[in-house]
């Protein structure tokens, strides 16, 4: 029987509709596997090539043996060259579009999607996340910052060679004012951040858990948005994602890796988003916000009812996507 | 240059970045046509396949001579049968999955998309979207409806044979509870319907028009979500859908078809979604929300930055989006 469950910390509905469920090896994904090079020379991520992007604004490793590369975006969405102007007198509401958008080169493999990277890489990718969201933190006019990963066509991205992506707006996104106000009001009547106490009794149910390490837990989420829809959460309370510390990177780079590995195995290399959910710029040290990695593989399309409330049929039970992905091997 | 526009009904903001921008004609559907033939014998939807449907809930035309016709979802993402109770002493919270979900047959005719009806044929859906919620309003437990239509596979449906779906929720999404919450903020400050308000602003400058008739008008958003991101509004102030008149329905049916023969001529037949927003089922009479139509051609993808944000960025103008519509010919 279809059910509808609330995400606590954001207030949202979703309708679990067991009526159209799948089994969880129903959404393996049936797209054909591609031989890819581990070096395409027209690729303007592969080393050698680097006079086809921007300069690189941070690397580690030297010189051409760069392990990560950042640079700014060739087709940025904001822009650092434009006046960050103001029209707020006008009945049509518009701003300069300053702002940050840069591209994260995680290898120098053209081939090596994330999941097949070694821990040590990974932590190098998110050891770069850290110095680049500081660096655009210093920039006064910028507000929010957000820092994803698009994977394979459906989830929007045309280009091969594993990259992620920075961006940072001048101003701070409604969907992200609107999550501060329910988890402050949450704060206010409980005394409590609604994430540490998801945490809690998500460890406790253990039902939805994929995997526990010293400092994070990766699980589905009880209102999971769409079929093996998962989270990450840092088990140390933090607002933002800037004060990750060291040790915790290397322990980040171990679950992510686990989990982004079990996708793979478990559903043929699905293409899927992820987006590191973090307080504004302004937010650091806020007791009632928790930074979080929310990781959507895309095994369903959103259509009108979605567009147009703002809810999402899930037609999966996340506690058989969470089963599922527990028994898959991945070393 | 890039470019922040806020919608200011929601307050949220849109990138419009021209420095990705492509020109109108780009977005055309480069999808191979298909002979889709005028009767499909497996069709739960054709005329003599009422069996393989639930019962005819409402129909216009006589017996199997129907024009519109309208059954329960086969497939339906909540259910009538569902008892509607309520978790909320526990920290996960769900209900019952109660609600109703319906869908209505726009036509007999299996291969005949909605921009290639007669104007008559229009005009009998939107009596039949009328009756519906009406119907579906008489349930005090459903709390909001929507009405929306999804147009081909990127757009979420895999069934040919046109037809369009009514859900009703026995919750307000939160989406919806936002952006009631907004226009009321707006209707306090400034004591006026903000969406009367944006129609009088388009009419004002025009740039932005495809169409006006008698009772609506027709327009690309200032801070369009997507490429040729549609709204059709009604002139007459009124919150909900269910209190159009038979006047009205005519013209818009008028209009609907005008917009959807643009699109369909224009862009190639794009895949698209559009749904009817309307206050909840309590929200009739409300001075400060107001209903319409937002039709979302599916030309773009959204990726992780739009998923981590709720801001989308838009790789057109809106106002070439505009005139290009206003010279596509129709008939």
């Amino acid at each position: 029987m279809p059910e509808l469950r609330q995400n606590r910390a954001t207030k949202e509905w979703v309708i679990i509709a067991t009526e159209r469920a799948k089994r969880p090896e129903d959404f393996k994904s049936t797209k054909e596997k591609k031989e890819i090079p581990e070096y395409s020379p027209n690729c303007p991520f592969c080393p050698g090539n680097e006079d086809k992007t921007p300069p690189t604004l941070f690397s580690i490793g030297n010189g051409k043996n760069w392990e990560v590369r950042v640079t700014l975006n060739k087709y940025a969405a904001l822009s650092l060259d434009v006046e960050p102007y103001e029209k707020t007198d006008e009945f049509f509401r518009s701003r300069g579009g300053y702002g940050h958008h840069e591209v994260v080169i995680e290898t120098p493999k053209h081939n090596l999607t994330t999941a097949l990277l070694p821990e040590s890489s990974i932590s190098n990718i998110i050891k770069t996340y850290k110095e680049r969201y500081l660096a655009i933190l210093k920039d006064k006019r910028i507000h929010n910052i957000i820092i994803f990963k698009n994977h394979g066509e459906t989830a929007g991205t045309s280009l091969e060679h594993p990259h992620s992506q920075i961006v940072g707006t001048p101003v701070v996104p409604h969907q992200i004012r609107n999550r501060l106000q329910e988890a402050m009001r949450h704060y206010d009547d409980h005394n409590e951040c609604i994430f540490c106490r998801t945490i809690k009794e998500e460890l406790k149910t253990k039902e939805r858990i994929i995997i526990e390490t010293e400092f994070f837990v990766s699980f589905v989420p009880y209102a999971a948005l769409t079929p093996f829809h998962l989270w990450i959460f840092p088990k140390r309370h933090n607002s933002t994602f800037g004060e990750i510390r060291e040790d915790e990177i290397s322990d980040l780079a171990k679950i992510l890796r686990i989990t982004l590995r079990k996708l793979y195995f478990g559903l043929n290399n699905p293409d899927y988003n992820y987006v590191i959910r973090s307080a504004p710029t302004d937010g650091r040290g806020l007791a009632y916000f928790h930074w979080y990695i929310s990781i959507i593989p895309r095994l369903t399309k959103s259509a009108g009812f979605e567009l147009g409330s703002g809810m999402f049929i899930n037609v999966s039970l996340p506690e058989e996507n969470a089963k599922f992905l527990r028994e898959v091997k991945y070393t």
